[in-house]
């Protein structure tokens, strides 16, 4: 597990603030509401083994900075996770996991055991992901391919993607031929 | 209580189609997220007795229409309201209890009962209107001042409402004044 737990170190403040208790089902409704499940494909030439092209899965929850106090009992809910604003100017904040650790033995085990109701198909194929790339099933290039096929059908089919899922699987096999010519 | 029961007459189906049960705690972590607890104040000459106000208490639900069968569970988790689109081209549909027994008797004891975390301040100031006005204490200058200003305190100080607090309390006294000439 990663030690971006935002209570570490501030035994005193925590002693001091009273907590905002959040109950388990609250967080699955307060998620199925305000909450995101992605898994970003995007270019980066320096990720060779990935052909390219970094994957980074993430659980988000986004919320109106007069409610930072949702977003902080969230945090301490899961005990792990960051509270930033979602943009340089933006009055919108973002409560993130991203690291692969947590998500795997945290916030999908959760949602395992407190099934989602509206988002729970794409938090099966999000699941799904991150399990896979524990594995380095990233890394091969039928992997790659089923990773990046399952995530460009979440979240209303990748609506709000830059890039298309050929371009993303077309730079893998161009990769792929230029390592292993054949 | 209305008879707006969105299952009223409906038992055939109740049996064959599987239900999707919801949580409480899920059902107010969803509200916090995705509901709103309103106060509209708008022009109606013909509610005399009201200033020529009409004021109309609202809990609302919002999802986008592939997540229609969510409103629905609401809908018979509550055992009443209505869903339908948001706007006659939209694809956001909205669950809304609107009957002032309905709002009295259940959405409000309801949410007493599980409380909000996110929107628990507006859901105060709503309780106190439905109950006011289900004693007619809007039917009074004073009555009605006092649930004017509040809903106009309610969700960002009212920032999406078209008439100004002044104009409606403006309103008010005139009528009051006309109808009371001193």
């Amino acid at each position: 597990m990663s030690s971006d737990n935002p209570t570490s170190g501030d035994n005193q403040q925590e002693t001091l603030v009273p907590r905002l208790e959040l109950d388990p089902m609250w967080v699955v409704g307060f998620v199925d509401g305000e909450g995101c499940f992605s898994v970003s494909i995007h270019r980066n030439p320096h990720v060779r083994r990935t052909f390219g092209w970094q994957i980074q899965a993430a659980f988000q929850v986004y919320q109106h900075e007069r409610h930072r106090v949702t977003l902080e009992a969230m945090a301490q809910f899961f005990r792990l996770g960051r509270i930033r604003p979602k943009g340089p100017a933006s009055r919108v904040l973002t409560y993130s996991v991203w690291a692969a650790s947590d998500l795997e033995e945290v916030i999908v085990p959760f949602f395992e055991q407190y099934p989602l109701v509206v988002k729970h198909d794409d938090f099966c194929k999000f699941a799904w992901i991150v399990r896979s790339m524990r594995q380095k099933e990233h890394l091969t290039t039928d992997g790659f391919e089923r990773i990046a096929r399952l995530a460009f059908s979440m979240n209303d089919q990748g609506k709000q993607r830059a890039r298309s899922l050929d371009e993303v699987l077309a730079g893998s096999s161009e990769t792929v031929r230029r390592a292993h010519p054949l």
